[in-house]
């Protein structure tokens, strides 16, 4: 069937319309009409072709909210009419040790991410939620919880478990001390997912003046990282810091600030640390630097239903598709509060 | 009371004998003639002032055996004649969290050392096991379980609990792969401890030929580390890495050899890693680079006491204090197996 979406042609063009074929669905896929995708930072890296590993044209998009459409004869999980999410995976081998422990982001032969990805079935590739359906195996279909605000709740499929998986694996509860460095899409998350979780929640950052907007999301505390005495006065602190900054940083100035045996998690940054780290950072007091990577879906399911048993949704900008590529100029800029969302039905208003 | 001893005077200089004053014993002591004494290679780089902070003279050694000479009034756990050990720290606040929690090691207040240390109770510096006899607080002495070789036994109080330390916290064993990088003090005491908690154990050396002696420390498999096919045959497959490496060095190579969720944990080394540490190798597989420093004093009973059953002592070289200069060199040419202990008679053999 054919499908319209925005899909960048080159690293350096805009996204523009782009029509193009989604499969026939299989017996165990369930077709979905897309009402909200997030705008992840990923989106905007692999439109440009950052990491060198783009396939054009590309239609990104992960952080899918819609409706069921129809479902596969295999399917028995969803019917027409549910609302349902889809993350950063569509499939996996299924098979492998990874794979049968809910870790499909860790699939030993490699998963199959929702876009930018060659389908393991058909070899075709992958297109992702900037458009106006998408058709995905059951098992990575996400249930979502009733009350949610659908636009709000998209960006929980990747920024939502990015931050929930290190919370949860390190045991964050009510006994916690967490902290979280930087105040994007990951970071405001984090912040709403540990106080959530019961968690004493402070925020580390650079620049003055975010206050405000950190304690409303659920810091009960802000450190400015620059000032050495602020730095000095949380020192052994924390249980855990979620490290959100997305390029390269000296995580050295941290690590006193972390509890015995406490964890700092990189969740933004994938590349080399400039810096040398000091490993008297982490030999005394055991501590430890580890990160993290999206989730598994068994996880995300358990993410979506903490957040709406508790009304957790991201703070979103709702926009059209038409101002996606000013989005991303934005988003350069971090001038979003705090994570864009596409309203797809405006996919439909410029006559697909 | 008049002690002899062997000092450095300076950075430069050879150890040397030196007359020096213990303490009177307080009610809380215990005093040991010390029997044997391990060389650390901490005690050659704080005689060589390595770290800048040594206090000269100085009397190195923190690996100490001995036999209880007498006990101080309110001393019950120990009495003369007891087989007793000294490791490397031998007071603290005993009162903050750490200290109560038995982490001594990370008292608030700083733990006092065994020697080159300021005493906490009368200001006076440490000195420690290359010596006739110590004066040491009865809560920092362990008691030495029955049927083990002294002489063997003197290097669990440093090597031995710095390796059981990380082994017990990261619960290795029988279903765990645990590797050890570097077969030197630390690394041979690893692979014995981590062989007798049940792991299966591999070690990784740089260089050929270490193969009978690793399968005969504990070992069931050798990787060569510079070897790409030989690394990537273990992809993915340690729960536990214990890098005993002294050095700076890259640990980015290891990472990918760790299992989910696998940890690495630098015992040996407290500077700068110089090789830029890759986010990504932590980041995927949710993997950790943690640390450890030495354990605290209801650790090292534990660990003395699992020693004793399994009959687990280290691999030493017996010298007169005579040699220690010559060992010392030595070391630096990694030209032991594994370990150097001093045996304390040669001390009055010239006559103190
Ligand atoms: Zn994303
Ligand atoms: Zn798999
Ligand atoms: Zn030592
Ligand atoms: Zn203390």
């Amino acid at each position: 069937m054919t499908e319209m979406g925005f899909a960048a042609q080159s690293a350096t063009g805009p996204l523009e319309q782009f029509a193009f074929e989604r499969r026939a669905p299989r017996p165990e896929d369930v077709v979905i009409d897309i009402l909200f995708c997030g705008v992840c930072h990923t989106d905007l890296h692999l439109a440009r072709n950052h990491g060198g590993f783009t396939t054009y044209p590309i239609v990104p998009g992960h952080e899918i909210i819609g409706r069921v459409r129809e479902v596969g004869t295999a399917v028995s999980r969803f019917k027409a009419g549910d609302l349902a999410g889809v993350g950063c995976m569509v499939d996996s081998c299924q098979h492998c040790k990874p794979c049968l422990q809910g870790w499909e982001q860790d699939c030993v032969e490699g998963s199959t991410y929702t876009y930018n990805s060659v389908d393991r079935q058909d070899g075709g590739v992958t297109y992702g939620g900037y458009s106006g359906s998408v058709v995905v195996r059951d098992k990575f279909v996400l249930s979502m919880p009733d009350g949610l605000d659908p636009a709000g709740a998209a960006p929980l499929l990747c920024a939502g478990i990015t931050t929930w998986s290190p919370l949860h694996r390190w045991n964050v509860g009510e006994d916690s001390k967490v902290a979280v460095i930087g105040l994007g899409g990951l970071g405001h998350m984090a912040l709403k997912l540990a106080k959530a979780l019961g968690a004493d929640v402070t925020l580390f950052t650079r620049s003055a003046g975010k206050e405000e907007d950190a304690f409303r999301l659920g810091a009960d505390h802000v450190v400015l990282s620059g000032e050495p005495e602020q730095m000095k006065a949380v020192a052994g602190r924390f249980d855990v810091i979620i490290d959100t900054v997305p390029y390269d940083h000296d995580v050295n100035p941290y690590m006193p600030t972390l509890a015995l045996e406490g964890v700092l998690v990189l969740v933004g940054y994938l590349g080399p640390l400039g810096t040398p780290v000091n490993a008297g950072g982490v030999v005394r007091g055991r501590r430890a630097i580890s990160g993290s990577f999206i989730g598994g879906v068994p996880e995300t399911q358990q993410m979506l239903d903490f957040c709406g048993a508790h009304g957790i949704v991201s703070d979103v900008e709702i926009i059209p598709i038409q101002k996606i590529n000013e989005a991303y100029e934005r988003m350069l800029k971090s001038d979003v509060k705090y994570r864009f969302v596409i309203d797809m039905a405006s996919l439909k208003s410029q006559g697909a």
